[in-house]
């Protein structure tokens, strides 16, 4: 299996000083199966079996897409499912878990669907910047083409019936993976998390569910999935939500370039330096350090171009720096060592970037 | 007053990779007169009077040096006293204590006397690598043209008489301040500690008595004064302990190079990173890593010279550091600023130094 190099993380989208991605997240199970927690292994086959069926249909397919392909994680090696979570194409607990259980994933990596995860069908569609209405029409698009073959668990009542009660209704999940460092450093996290709680969204780490935040990296998403139209729900979390968390951000950095210009200097210089010198580098810190650039770049103090780091947010991750450098797998002192150098030959190609 | 830039803490001497400054203390009381701890204001300017007298006299002076400066601490501003004790000229609580109190300093500040600090002379000779026995006779020199003119006590089987049990005897004590970054990498500070105690010397930080260590910077006494001739202290001190302690740490870098040379070499070039990039930095960080800039410099990975690390090492000190630029005394923001230009500055003209 060759996965492509995703796209979604490395491009740049609207609103990128503060949105990374957005993401639609759609849960769907198929009428007449019991769900995956009550599913034997054949049950789990047969699921596959439908799923791929619908998923392989032309008609599926646009023009411009290639179609999904069909990745199966019981066929895959650990490495490249981790590969797969680092991605936000799969979560890290369906990357580990056992059993039959597969990714669809478009050529572009935008649109997926994750077959026996918690869900008989996990539908998404990631992009880069503040896009949830494309993200939206696109997870949409894709979940009625599969509808026309597959017939979903439907309650006249509660709407799409889902593994678990807070997706039952609409099924849907709206997030949006968004940097505030200048939040962190001017200390509202807990302020912002506050808020967001009173708005019903919930507030996640870097790799969703359970994770830390990692680099000020965090994930907003809706709690509410009954009771409110889908439209409605979008309309809110687009057009109300995401300005105001973005307006946090963006008067945070304000405030801070005001009243604390040389402590942003100097947190953002000496991460440049400090990815440019270490000869051993962690993950954590790679991934700070990156975020305190991907702060300065946006600020304009550093000439390197966003997707660059992007970029290098993913490729220091342990399975994508094995890509790189196999023996990134031969341990965590050779992980270290090939993350530094690795990192230390980018930052040194970007002195040539144009921001 | 004007204090000229200290040579003994800015020079380089033998063994000066491991051992930075030597120095030879001598207590002294002068007889007839109550010990400091019960002397009046006016017994301790009687004190002062009779020092002054001694230093003062032409044969005290050798034709090479310009004789003693003589410094009413009362007459000294508190930033200068800060000043004396950065370069160990004084001790901290002499520098903020209150009563009549002076400092008599060679103009190249080898050689001093503390005049009514715990006794009422301390003659010190500090000078820079390890020479010891070239401290121990210049010390002694200077002792012996004070007891030309005065009168020290002493008892004919005790010794010289102290106001503190631990210096009876000889009075004196032998310190050498050592740098031993590779024995803290291999963890093993605890270990040398533990041997120094069993060879009866004392431990100490940076800044003596009750300070912690900065920059792996370690201060090794005598403990002894009692029962041993001085000659038999030096001797055994220089001769077999100081080696033992340059071993200790020569073979823990030799280790280190060869099982964890690229630790080494991250802790070195992220210290010249950091350095190099803050805009705000501390005295401990600035002390933390001109300590691992000089490990790298002793072991050849970077070009930057060994006596320009040491005035470094002094000038980010607080007192130094508003000599350089008086702002650094506007507050703690201010001050970090400061440090953080100067040193930026003089990494970037050390880019000339052939080591």
């Amino acid at each position: 299996m060759t996965i492509p190099f995703s796209a979604a993380l490395s491009q740049i989208g609207p609103d990128s000083d503060v949105v990374v991605t957005s993401r639609v997240r759609i849960a769907r199970n198929i009428s007449g199966f019991p769900f995956i927690c009550r599913a034997s292994n054949a049950v789990r086959l047969e699921i596959m079996r439908v799923v791929k069926r619908a998923v392989d249909r032309p008609a599926l397919s646009s023009p411009s897409d290639r179609g999904l392909q069909w990745i199966d994680l019981q066929a895959v090696p650990s490495r490249e499912r981790v590969l797969l979570a680092e991605r936000h194409l799969v979560s890290r607990h369906f990357a580990n878990s056992e059993g039959p259980r597969a990714l669809a994933l478009s050529h572009d990596e935008h649109a997926s669907v994750m077959v026996n995860e918690e869900d008989h069908l996990r539908i998404q569609y990631l992009c880069a910047g503040s896009r949830l209405p494309d993200a939206f029409a696109a997870a949409f698009a894709l979940e009625c083409g599969l509808a026309e073959t597959t017939q979903f668990a439907f309650h006249s009542r509660w709407g799409y019936l889902t593994a678990c009660p807070t997706n039952v209704g609409s099924g849907i999940r709206l997030s949006a993976m968004l940097h505030l460092p200048a939040v962190q450093i001017m200390g509202e996290v807990e302020r912002i998390k506050r808020a967001a709680r009173e708005l019903h969204l919930a507030v996640r780490g870097y790799y969703g569910e359970g994770s830390e935040s990692a680099g000020d990296f965090f994930q907003f998403s809706n709690q509410q999935t009954l009771g409110s139209s889908e439209d409605a729900l979008l309309a809110d979390f687009h057009g109300n939500v995401l300005p105001r968390l973005i307006s946090y951000e963006r008067d945070a950095r304000a405030a801070a370039l005001e009243r604390h210009r040389n402590r942003l200097e100097d947190l953002v210089f000496r991460a440049r330096a400090n990815l440019s010198a270490a000869r051993l580098l962690t993950a954590a810190t790679a991934t700070r350090d990156l975020s305190r650039m991907r702060l300065g770049a946006v600020l304009g103090m550093l000439p390197i171009n966003l997707a660059r780091l992007q970029r290098l947010l993913l490729q220091v991750q342990p399975a994508h720096l094995s890509m790189v450098d196999p023996r990134a797998a031969d341990g965590e002192e050779v992980e270290r060592e090939v993350r530094a150098t690795f990192v230390r030959q980018e930052l040194a190609q970007s002195s040539t970037d144009q921001e």
